[in-house]
């Protein structure tokens, strides 16, 4: 059964990643050429955008910058970090959120986002559903971390692997360079799942990757860190690169980031510094090597000059998909990809799957993946992720420099 | 009048860039297809490799591989931080140089590096020239910094600015994603010279680039940087982008690096962390906006990824520049780069400068291109940059990933 005719809503939530503004014209291009959709607005700053009643007319923009909306980094309409409080405890969101559904004719959201916003998503589809306020809700999956539920990959992971192991293959040739020794750690986001750490084994695949990964999945030793660094550095003339996730924890499961906070530098003020600062001191101290701390920090998720043509292609997809879906009739759910290898090579079928399935869940690297005494990725992970970041696409130069999308932004009418 | 038959020698030095490999291949190219050179060799880690007598056999390799070096970030053969003493002081190593020249018949001599390069390629060259032994020694620029005398621009410069400008664009997008504050601070590096950092600035003739920038060539106040912080804050929502030299220094002359040494975490180890860290905490500290610390660190000198084919290009041609006149019996020279605009657009042209003028001077950027009370860069500095950073020229992919050049090493006969 077909949806209504109506307008649609789209929004963007939680942190940006290369590709997620390619879902966006991947909504916007579908949504624009449905018949059953009347308008198509995107709100400012996710949810926060639709309860303020902040959000564009998309059919104002040129579809140039829509095209260049793939290879443009970060959300174009603004994120939001705000979690909806549970509706038994607190429903007055949600009612404006109808209202405001209502008074625009919304009859068909679409939410773009990690788990948090999965969570959003859900909560928003069974109050409006139950509501009885007709309207087809499909979320839309992005997270750079990879670990969402029932889906074999997410959009945005691929793009930020692949800046991860481009960027660490540099960084191999780069630190070896004199014959001196240096031991390199670089820290890469994620902080319960370990995927985008894991991307460093890529580089590993091409001759220039580190000799130690660590990820959040299994226990982190400092003891051992430092062991391990030294073994590396004895095979190696003093040489040692280590990628380690922001999120590694201890034994206990105390993040090994919690003991950074609280120190201070010569002018008493608290030092922020992350984990591979901190592990960097303590190989410094134990062993005498220079030490270099990298953190890769936004770089790893808004590097869109290195994003994947498949990550780029697949995000697109998944937002055209979620209108579709919804355009038939479906609600509820969200857009899951399916990998399938039948003709021999990786192709991307694309499937929807119960949106509470996908809030909150999270999907971490499989432990029997993780080899070496937890310092390596076997196989298996190179097999997986080496399909994703097949392929180069960018935004054209200008000036040599990217030419990015510049929206016009114009306010819907009230 | 020519120069002799016999051998010649190439070795690299100093830090590291996208593009010196790219010299790298323009020297054996030309050197491999001269009458008068009969054997091309390559020092492994710069002028140590010679003293010791290890150095490669270039007719060995792939051209192939030589071709792929121009897409190959850091010192393909080795890098290396030595300073010959003062040949009055200590003749030995320069005695030791002569009988390896000697022994291989070396009759042309290039090195690739900064200033500290040119200054032991000029001592090199005196000492030879002076012994009777008849070798042509050329010096081919090579610096991030761009701070070598004489020379419109050097080779490495202009792929970091890019890698700089593309990265603050894309920092740019992200870091103002969320409808909350959050002040940025990027170091850059550069100890004496800004023009790295000033390289935000093409990132701001584009419309994504910083709010503050800060060179090594004006005196850093850390009061007034808060100060500047706080205005921009508050005229933008909280939000503010400033790009840091790792340079800076206060007025007395000392880096503003050096306070951030003795600080230490919770475990009690030193802090390494740099110049942007201290600062973030700072303004943390001083204004209560979320902060976020971000190092460029080795990505910038070695982000082949993004290197300017311009900047390919002519340090391409400063190799092969070098090995022509070295052979038409120029000696005791470095090759430099000469900005003609008379056509209307930017052109390169190549000539020699004496190596005595190179050696140990710096080039900072000019004061009148420091501008809005020493926080910008006016547009003087953009259109000198801009035609350096055109282009793009990448390493092939293969699995997705940069497929750099494989030297096979094949150590010359003794």
């Amino acid at each position: 059964m077909k949806g209504l005719k109506g307008a649609c809503m789209f929004a963007q939530s939680g942190g940006p990643t290369s590709v997620i503004n390619s879902s966006a014209a991947g909504v916007f291009t579908e949504a624009l050429g449905q018949e059953l959709i009347t308008e198509v607005y995107g709100a400012a700053h996710g949810i926060k955008g639709v309860l303020d009643e902040v959000f564009y007319d998309i059919s104002k923009e040129d579809p140039k910058e829509i095209e260049l909306l793939k290879y443009t980094p970060s959300s174009a309409l603004g994120s939001v970090r705000y979690k909806l409080k549970p509706v038994e405890k607190d429903d007055s969101d949600y009612k404006r959120l109808l209202e405001v559904f209502k008074k625009y004719n919304i009859r068909y959201f679409f939410y773009n986002g990690g788990n948090d916003s999965m969570d959003t998503c859900n909560k928003i589809s069974k109050f409006i559903n139950g509501s009885g306020w007709e309207c087809n809700v499909i979320g839309v999956p992005k997270t750079i971390d990879n670990d969402l539920y029932g889906t074999d990959h997410c959009p945005g992971f691929a793009s930020a692997a692949k800046y991860i192991a481009t960027t660490l293959m540099e960084i191999n040739l780069d630190a070896k360079v004199y014959d001196t020794g240096m031991v390199c750690i670089i820290e890469v986001m994620g902080r319960n799942a370990g995927w985008l750490t894991a991307s460093a084994a890529l580089a590993g695949y091409k001759g220039l990757g580190a000799d130690l990964i660590y990820l959040p999945e299994t226990a982190f030793d400092i003891d051992k860190f430092v062991e391990d660094v030294k073994e590396v550095c004895k095979k190696n003339n003093n040489k040692c690169i280590a990628v380690v996730s922001e999120g590694i924890k201890l034994a206990d499961g105390r993040y090994v980031g919690e003991f950074t906070a609280s120190s201070t530098d010569l002018f008493g003020h608290a030092q922020l510094g992350g984990v591979g600062a901190m592990l960097g001191n303590i190989v410094k101290e134990k062993t005498g090597i220079k030490v270099r701390a990298i953190e890769l920090s936004l770089m790893q998720r808004c590097g869109a000059h290195l994003a994947s043509k498949v990550d780029v292609e697949e995000a697109f997809n998944a937002g055209a998909e979620a209108v579709k879906a919804a355009v038939n009739g479906e609600t509820d759910k969200m857009v899951v990809f399916q990998r399938d290898m039948s003709s021999g090579s990786y192709e991307c079928k694309y499937k929807l799957m119960p949106l509470e399935l996908a809030a909150n869940t999270e999907k971490t690297v499989p432990t029997e993946w993780i080899v070496n005494n937890g310092t390596g990725l076997s196989d298996e992970f190179v097999k997986y992720a080496l399909p994703l970041i097949q392929g180069d696409a960018k935004a054209p130069l200008e000036d040599g420099l990217p030419r990015f999308a510049k929206l016009k932004k114009v306010l819907a009418k009230k």
